[in-house]
Order: C-alpha cells, then structure tokens, then sequence
C-alpha cells in the first residue's frame, strides 16, 4: 500500500491526492500539523529533507518520492490510465507550464514556512501579510486566466477533454485563494473550470475539507 | 531558428541556456533588463502573461512555451539525444525532484518581483532583503546536499555519468547564492558537482556572466 504524508491544507498534498485518485491508486495517509511544526521532528526531517508534505512512500516501504509535480509525473508514467498528461509534447509543454504557475510561482510563496518568516522574522501586521499573500494569488490568477483565454484546447477543462495536471494545479491556486478572502469577479474560465473539476469525485474527494485532520 | 526572451542575471533563462546547448541547438536572443522593467512592456506582456523570461518561441516564430521546467521537459521530449533525464520512472522523479528544490522552493522566493515587493511594498533594509534572499537559497541547498548524501546514483554529477536537469537546477542554486554572499562550506557535494559543471562548455557558455547583456 502508499503511503503518504499529508496536511489537510497542504495544496501541494492536495495535488497528489487528486493525481491518486484520477488513477484509482489506494493510499494510507499519516498526518503532520505543519502549523504546530510536526514537519521539523527529527523523524519526518530524516525522511524528507525539506521538512514539507507530500512524501510518497511506496510499496515496498521504503523508496519514498518528494515534490509533488515529480510524483505526479512518476504516477503518469507508471500508471498511464487514465492520463493526466496529454500526449503530444507541444500540448504537455503547456500543461506542465500551466501548472508551474502555480506549483512554482505562486503556491511558494504562501506557504507555512514563508507565513513565519513574515511574522516572526520580519514582524508583519496580519494585515500586511493578508496582502502579500493575495498579491502573489491574484498574480497567479491573472496569468493562468490569459493563458485560458489564448489557448484553443481550453474549454470544459484546460486542455482538453479531461482533466490534466493544469486542472490539479488550477485547483490548488482556486482553492487557497478562496481560504485567504479573494475575489474571482476577473477570472471566469478560471472558475468555470475549478466547478467542473468539483463536480468529480476525484477531485471532491481530495478537498482538504475533507480530510481527516481537517479542522472543524 | 528558435528565439528566446533572456536576462543574463535570470536563473530560469540560464536553466534553459544550458539545455539548449546540452541539445545543441542554436537560438537567437533577445535582450530583457529585469530590473528596468522591460517586462512590463505591452508587447512583451502579450507574449508572456506573466511577465517572465524566458519564453521560448518556435521555429514557425509564432508557437511560444514559457516556464523553464517546462521547457526542458519539451526539449527533451523532441530531442531526446542526448538525454536530460534518466530513463527509470524512479530515477526521473528523483532527478525532477531535486529540480523542484531549486525551480518552484528556492528560486521563486528571491527574483525581482519578490525584492521589488520586499523593498517598495514592506520598506524592507538591504541588510533584510539579504537576509531573507539567503535564508531560502540556504534551506534549498541544505535539502540538495542531503538528497546527494542519500542518493546512491550521486557521484560525479546528481544522477549517472551524465548531468540532467538535476544539474541544471543545481547550478541555478549556487549561481544566485553565490551573487548574494552564501558560504558553501556546509555543501561540499553541491559544490563538487557545481564546480564539475562548469568545467563543461555548454554550462560555462550559458553562465550569466559570458551572456551579452551581462553588466561589465
């Protein structure tokens, strides 16, 4: 059986327990709260070097796999069906360029360890640290929505007729996005896609509402 | 002929820079300042919505990809020789990643926009802009070293007898950490493989500091 590690809120988590579940792989999860530090105990530090989540530990209980856009390329490749990559390279190249908005650009700069630095090292107002989180989100957003608006494969999902590591990494911008208090008025095909993507169970499923650790 | 937007200072142009000469082709630049904001330009915002270098445009010059991984990933799906990344799925994601340490966990954190935001928006010191600049780049390179002490195909370069994107986004996390004063006597691995690398011309050529628009 998988294993992973996971935090409810943690989107990259959430990308990985969407990828699994388009690909029907079961898992069992163990939980770390990233925000009362579980990450930085010495036992999880010695499994994952950058003390984040996801780890995937794989069957045989001990070859483990870090980043999640690396374990989502590794479950493409050892388990094709149903893709979540399209075929053609010109069609991935956007694909994973779209989800690199996200994963690289974005999702970073929000994360727990960025949110202490800002207020144990650099002693932000919570107010200020509310805006440099939806600066970067709205920044995000906006490309993602021109992409969707310049691309000719975009429509019901981002490219295609079926949902793509794009549509996983578009609902892990959506989803903190929404926690954090913005507005969605400018990103229509943004939206529209993040509802079709809930409307499937395997996306629901992996919310982190419902996970769970997931905090009333 | 390819064309490609660039910045010599740019870590994500310098990541493609390599490549394309590891692949051997040629491709033609033209010239960003980062730091005048020539990426805000109308014509170049149409080009690449996010406002980034580098974008990478086709030999129709008309078909354009942007985000580097991605881009690294679409060369070496066309031109698979020679190889970027090894063949096994789990060989692949551990050299993708490792990538991902530098490309979505380190760089992201320290480009223009984040110290333009640091000092126009939070009023940040110098000697705090540095701080957090080499905060991140610290975390990234203490991760590196312990997935080499761990990785048991690490050697002369990431993974095998040949370097891949792991190498790549190695030397784009001594580059910059190198610019901003990081001591490195904590990443002897790291070091060894960035000091290899830059023994071989298609990574010496694509330094930012034999680029044309490098500052003298």
């Amino acid at each position: 059986m998988l294993r992973m590690s996971t935090y409810f809120r943690s989107q990259a988590a959430f990308r990985v327990r969407i990828a699994l579940n388009l690909k029907g792989l079961a898992r069992e999860d163990f939980f770390l709260h990233l925000e009362k530090g579980d990450q930085f105990k010495p036992e999880y530090a010695a499994l994952n070097p950058q003390s984040v989540v996801p780890t995937l530990i794989l069957d045989d209980g001990k070859t483990k796999l870090f980043q999640s856009l690396a374990i989502m390329e590794y479950l493409e490749e050892t388990h094709p069906h149903p893709p979540i990559l399209p075929k053609e390279p010109l069609a991935r190249a956007w694909v994973r360029g779209f989800a690199l908005i996200n994963v690289a650009d974005s999702h970073p700069l929000i994360v727990p360890r960025i949110r202490n630095y800002l207020t144990k090292t650099l002693k932000l107002s919570e107010e200020q640290k509310l805006a440099w989180i939806q600066h970067w989100l709205y920044a995000g957003l906006k490309a993602m929505e021109t992409h969707l608006s310049e691309h000719p494969d975009s429509g019901e999902f981002c490219h295609g007729a079926a949902p793509t590591v794009a549509d996983i990494c578009l609902m892990t911008q959506v989803t903190p996005a929404r926690v954090f208090g913005c507005k969605f008025d400018a990103f229509p095909r943004v939206m529209r896609i993040h509802d079709r993507c809930m409307k499937i169970k395997e996306f629901a499923d992996a919310h982190p509402t419902k996970q769970p650790d997931a905090e009333k």
